[in-house]
């Protein structure tokens, strides 16, 4: 049996809201029967799903927070919003993490502002899995900190070596530095400050990855101020969605490619979920006081099910305590 | 009949240099009959191939800059290295353009230092034209200023319309700004000083891109500091490499699988052709007088041949006078 968690989800969060994230919550809550669901939203959607599931309690809020608004505004004066909510409910101890599709940015406001920073940490950073069939790796910062003092990446290759450890179950993982060359003088001031810092004081850091070495499996982590982050993540999935469309394009251009097309299709479908963002279940704040985990707005029920697996797994993991225990 | 270019080219450009650099120059004077080519490199390697090409002249070096050493350092020190003589080639007026595939840093600074800048432009800068089976974009900078100043950019788009606008056809280039979120007030600092640059000034700015959209065609020129764009750059590469690999061996797994693979080849090497950075014929240096090219360090005699004609195209469609005027 595993540890009982209990995780509040956001019921407006992603493109598909509601109707995916009740699916996702009914299916997370299925496969996990020590998970409890706190669902927030408005009180039409979130009551009588609870009434008719298990482990399931509804948190009627009256506000929503919109992709267009300024996040940390939204955050301040939103406060009976579904995301503002699920974040109070973990900083109050009803629940030990918070998931949700919803805007990235208020997301990351409410995560540091409403749960608040681990002591000790400067700046939360958002980590996430970049689904690779060569190898997964922890991109860090992808979006939370645009702007970077060179310090910062120090706790964030901790931070992202602690999430590499619970959630790749590597040891030692290797933390590379984003940077567009391989020697240590190469690129931007910030980035030449960056690689001494770490390698004075980041043990298991193995020196600068390009872009094009970040799927390439040499690395485990790789950290970088949190604008070049989103910048690589997106190019990533902007890169293999083109290339997927234009194969598909091909496959079905004649008779001939479609039959070949037949023959591979076990295959390509294998890689095409292999780099699927919605396997990997979102991505977390690290640094925040509980899990803090954000889905692709797109998401679909799969990824939200496997978001709300991931919060309850990334509590069960003990990442926040043994940050809290770095940061000291 | 075209104008008549004279290029001076590298001849120990590259990881495969002088051999594939030979082979291309020599397909680049068969198929240009207007364009000639003044080879620098050691007198042994120069010497014979110029002796048995027409409109080939060879000029003796008697140094080499390696892609280890500090590109400034050496540009300064290195006065007989084949990359400075082929730029002070073109500052004396014996050649238009100079075309080299070794290191870039060297190249970059060689085409500022050596060339010299066009009189207003603040910094030159290095444009691609990626590959796309979309609809191909212009990406600057991709690495000649890793420290920008948001002002530089207006520069960049500037620059880079004129390029789509000789190389691609395009009377009103579409520009973007490469950043983490589509609204003005998302981004660094930098980002969004920048963007409030390019809406005042260039006319053709159109908004923010995305690392997703790089690729999607929405944009025709899109602009970015020099550790952005080379990150971004360097993704794309790895992540069609790494996809373009696993499609590989997917077909190669079985016995159906090859039978498929066959049924594909032609469309998946199209596919593979179109997204091939070798096509483009290498980077031009915008904003130094002349053209300086530079070709990927992994060229084979095609790249070569590629980029040497490249060379004699940007020379002949009056980029430098055009970007010279717009400087003013």
């Amino acid at each position: 049996m595993a540890e009982k968690v209990t995780i509040s989800v956001d019921a407006l969060g992603g493109d598909n809201a509601p109707q995916v994230v009740l699916d996702g919550v009914a299916e997370a809550l299925a496969e996990d029967g020590d998970l409890s669901v706190i669902l927030c939203g408005p009180a039409e959607v979130v009551e009588p799903f609870a009434a008719s599931h298990d482990r399931c309690v509804a948190r009627a809020t009256t506000e929503e927070i919109s992709m267009a608004e300024h996040p940390a505004n939204a955050v301040r004066k939103k406060k009976d919003s579904s995301i503002v909510v699920g974040c109070r409910l973990v900083k109050e101890g009803e629940a030990q993490g918070f998931f949700s599709a919803g805007s990235t940015g208020a997301c990351l406001a409410a995560g540091t502002l409403v749960m608040g920073r681990i002591k000790g940490i400067a700046r939360p950073a958002l980590a996430t899995l970049l689904p690779s069939p060569v190898k997964p790796v922890v991109l860090c910062d992808v979006g939370a900190n645009a702007d970077c003092k060179p310090e910062y990446l120090v706790q964030f290759a901790e931070m992202a070596s602690i999430y590499a450890n619970k959630i790749l179950g590597i040891a030692e993982p290797r933390v590379g530095l984003l940077n567009i060359g391989e020697e240590e003088e190469k690129g931007s001031q910030f980035a030449q400050e960056a690689h001494q810092l770490l390698k004075e004081k980041v043990p298991n850091f193995a020196g600068n990855a390009e872009g094009r070495d970040v799927l390439g499996g040499e690395f485990d982590v790789i950290v970088c101020d949190g604008f070049t982050g989103n910048v690589c993540l997106k190019t990533i999935e902007g890169t293999a969605k083109m290339l997927f469309k234009q194969i598909k394009g091909i496959m079905m251009s004649s008779f001939k490619t479609k039959i070949g097309a037949l023959m591979l299709k076990d295959g390509l479908k294998g890689l095409a979920a292999s780099v699927d963002p919605d396997e990997a279940g979102g991505a977390p704040l690290l640094g925040v006081k509980g899990a803090c985990i954000v889905g692709h707005g797109s998401s679909g029920a799969r990824a939200i099910k496997n978001g709300v697996l991931a919060s309850a797994r990334y509590v069960r993991s003990g990442m926040t305590e043994e940050i809290a225990a770095i940061a000291k």
